[in-house]
C-alpha cells in the first residue's frame, strides 16, 4: 500500500491519501482517518481499511479518485513527534570523519550513531531548501527511513522490526560550515539540520518485496544533482539494520507512533556507486586526486532522490528540492 | 492567565482547560480548540477569548468550573513539535564538565548550547520516572521553558522575545550514566535524555509580572528530594536570556507554533542555594569534601519542582515525580 499527505490550507498534517501502484491515481482517506500521522495512532483499526481502498484504487474502482500531481503532496508524513536519525552506513561515517579530520567512534560497529533531528515541519519534497548563508555550506544526504507504531521502551532489534509500518525516502539537509563548531561545543548537532524533507509517498513492506531482507532495502537510491548522475549507492549495505536502530532509539523511552528512524546517508564503498551527499564527493575527490573540486550547493542547485522497484517502477515518488537563498 | 491539559482517554494531547489564579478551579475551553497544542496553532484568534474565560473564572462566574486535582492534569503541553534545550546557566555547565572532566567549550559565554529532546510524549507532572537500569545514574534537572508562537527563520534575539507565548518548569530528566559515552561517539544526547516532564500549568507573561525582566525569571525555582530542600536557585541567573535561546535555535529553521526552548538547569554560584540537578550536588561535594556522598536516584526516589511568585502562591503547579523501576 502507497500513503501521501495531500496539501491542505485547513491543515499542517495534510489530508490522508492512498496512491495506485505506480504513483498515478490516489483518493482521499479522510473517511478513515484525516492523516497519515492520525492513522498511524490508530493503525490495527485502519490498515486493513486503507488496504481496501487500495486495491479498488489499482483496479480502478475507486470512488473520487483523482489523478496524482506530485507537486500537490506533500511529505509523506508532513510533522510528527520524533525523527531519530541513525548513520547505519559504515563508509559514510569513515568518510566525513576523515572530511573533518575527526576521530573514529570506538563503538563504530557496535553501537549506532544517532541524532534527534527536526520533525515539527519537514519541508515538502518539491519544495525549495532555503539558505540563509552560503558559507553554511548547504548539502543534501539521501536516505531511507522508517515509520513506526508505538514501540515500547527496551524493544530489543529483532522486536524492533514488528513495529516498522511504513518505509520513505529522506533528503535529510545538513550545513556542514556549522557541523565542526557544533560538535565541538559537544551537544551534536542542532542548527547544522535544519528542516528536511521527505518522499511524497509511504509505502508498506509489500510494496518492497524480495528487496526488503533482515531489516534492509537492498535496492540502490539514485540520486541527481543538477540534473546529472550524481548516486545509486544500494542501501542494503546498512551495517545495523532498521530493527538496530529502533532498539538504540527506544532503548529508554518509548516512541511515539508516527516515530521516523532514518538510516543516515545511504553509502557504498564502490566508488562507481557515487554518493548520496556532497561531502562524501568531495573527500573521495581529495583522496582520489589531491584536491576538493566539488563545491557544497548555491542558490539554484537541485538535488534529485528517487528509488525504483525491480520492474523500474518508482516506489515513493520523487524528492526535488532547488536551494533557493532567502 | 493560566492553561492546562486535562488527562484524557480521548487524546493524547489532552483537553484545554483554563485555570484560576489560586489554581484551585478549572474550566474546560475546548469549545476554543480542542488542546493547547491546537490553540497555540492559531493563538492570536483565541488568546482574547481565553483571557475573557480567565477573567470569570476568577471572578467564579465560569461555567461548567471544577476543583483542580493537579493529578488529573497532564504536562501543560503533552507532546509538541519541538523540544529546544538550552543551557544558559554557566554555572552549571562548569560544574558538569568538571564532573565528568571534559574541557568547558571556546564560545561558553557567546554562543548558547543547545540539543534536540524528546518532545512526542511528555511524561505527566505526577508521573513515575521508568528507570531500567540503575547504572544509567538518573537525575533531574530543573528548568525554566518557554512555549513560542511560530518563529521564522533568521529571527533576532530582541525581536525572538515577542514570540513567547508561555512559560512552563520542566524537569528535564538525564541518565548521566550513559552521557559520557554519548558525547564521546560525537553526536551529542540522545539515549541520555529520555521523556521529561512539564508543569501542569503553563502561564502568560503577565502572571510573572515584575520577576519577568530581560528575557528570564527572577525567580526561585524550588526543588525538594525526597521531601527534603534540595534547591532554591534563581532563574535571573541565566547568562543567555530567552530571546537568545530562541534565536539560536531559529538560526536555521523555522519553529513549528508550540515549540519549547529550554533553560537548562537553573543554576547559581552561590552554594547556599542549592540545586537543580543532582550532577551539581555530587561535584559540590567533590569540591568542597574530597569525594562524592549523594548517588544518583534509585527506586522510591522523589523530585518536587515548584515556583512562587512574590505573594508565595504557586505559579506552575508542581511536578512530584517518584523513580520506578521498570
Amino acid at each position: 500500500m502507497k500513503l501521501g499527505s495531500l496539501k491542505s490550507p485547513q491543515s499542517m498534517d495534510g489530508e490522508l491519501c492512498v496512491v495506485s501502484r505506480d504513483l498515478k491515481t490516489a483518493v482521499k482517506a479522510t473517511q478513515v482517518a484525516p492523516s497519515l500521522r492520525v492513522a498511524l495512532e490508530n493503525w490495527k483499526q485502519h490498515e486493513e481499511t486503507l488496504q481496501k481502498i487500495y486495491k479498488d484504487l489499482n483496479d480502478g474502482k475507486a470512488t473520487g479518485s483523482f489523478a496524482v500531481n506530485q507537486n500537490d503532496f506533500h511529505s509523506a508524513l508532513p510533522r510528527t513527534w520524533l525523527f531519530a536519525d541513525g548513520s547505519a552506513f559504515i563508509y559514510h561515517i569513515k568518510l566525513v570523519r576523515m572530511a573533518r579530520k575527526a576521530a573514529l567512534p570506538e563503538t563504530l560497529e557496535t553501537v549506532p550513531l544517532m541524532y534527534q533531528g527536526e520533525c515539527g515541519q519537514f519541508l515538502a519534497p518539491t519544495e525549495d531548501i532555503p539558505q540563509r548563508d552560503f558559507a553554511h555550506g548547504t548539502d543534501f544526504e539521501g536516505e531511507v527511513a522508517v515509520v513506526t507504531d508505538f514501540v515500547p521502551m527496551g524493544t530489543t532489534p529483532d522486536e524492533a522490526l514488528k513495529y516498522i509500518r511504513l518505509f520513505v525516502l529522506v533528503n535529510d539537509v545538513s550545513l556542514r560550515g556549522l557541523i565542526p563548531e557544533e560538535l565541538a561545543a559537544g551537544f551534536g548537532f542542532f542548527q547544522s539540520k535544519p528542516a528536511s524533507a521527505l518522499s511524497p509517498f509511504a509505502v508498506t513492506s509489500d510494496e518492497l518485496g524480495d528487496a526488503l531482507k533482515e531489516g534492509r532495502i537492498h535496492l540502490p537510491l539514485h540520486v541527481k544533482y543538477n540534473g546529472e548522475f550524481f548516486g545509486k549507492a544500494n542501501a542494503g549495505a546498512m551495517h545495523f539494520h532498521f530493527g538496530h536502530l529502533i532498539s538504540h532509539a527506544a532503548k529508554t523511552r518509548n516512541l511515539a507512533a508516527g516515530s521516523i528512524i532514518g538510516s543516515g546517508t545511504v553509502s557504498n564503498d564502490k566508488h562507481e556507486n557515487g554518493s548520496s551527499c556532497l561531502a562524501e564527493k568531495r573527500m573521495i575527490e581529495q583522496i582520489e586526486t589531491g584536491a576538493i573540486k566539488t563545491p557544497f550547493m548555491k542558490n539554484g542547485d537541485t538535488v534529485e532522490m528517487e528509488m525504483f522497484n525491480i520492474q523500474g517502477q518508482s516506489i515513493f515518488g520523487r524528492i526535488f528540492q532547488k536551494v533557493k537563498s532567502v
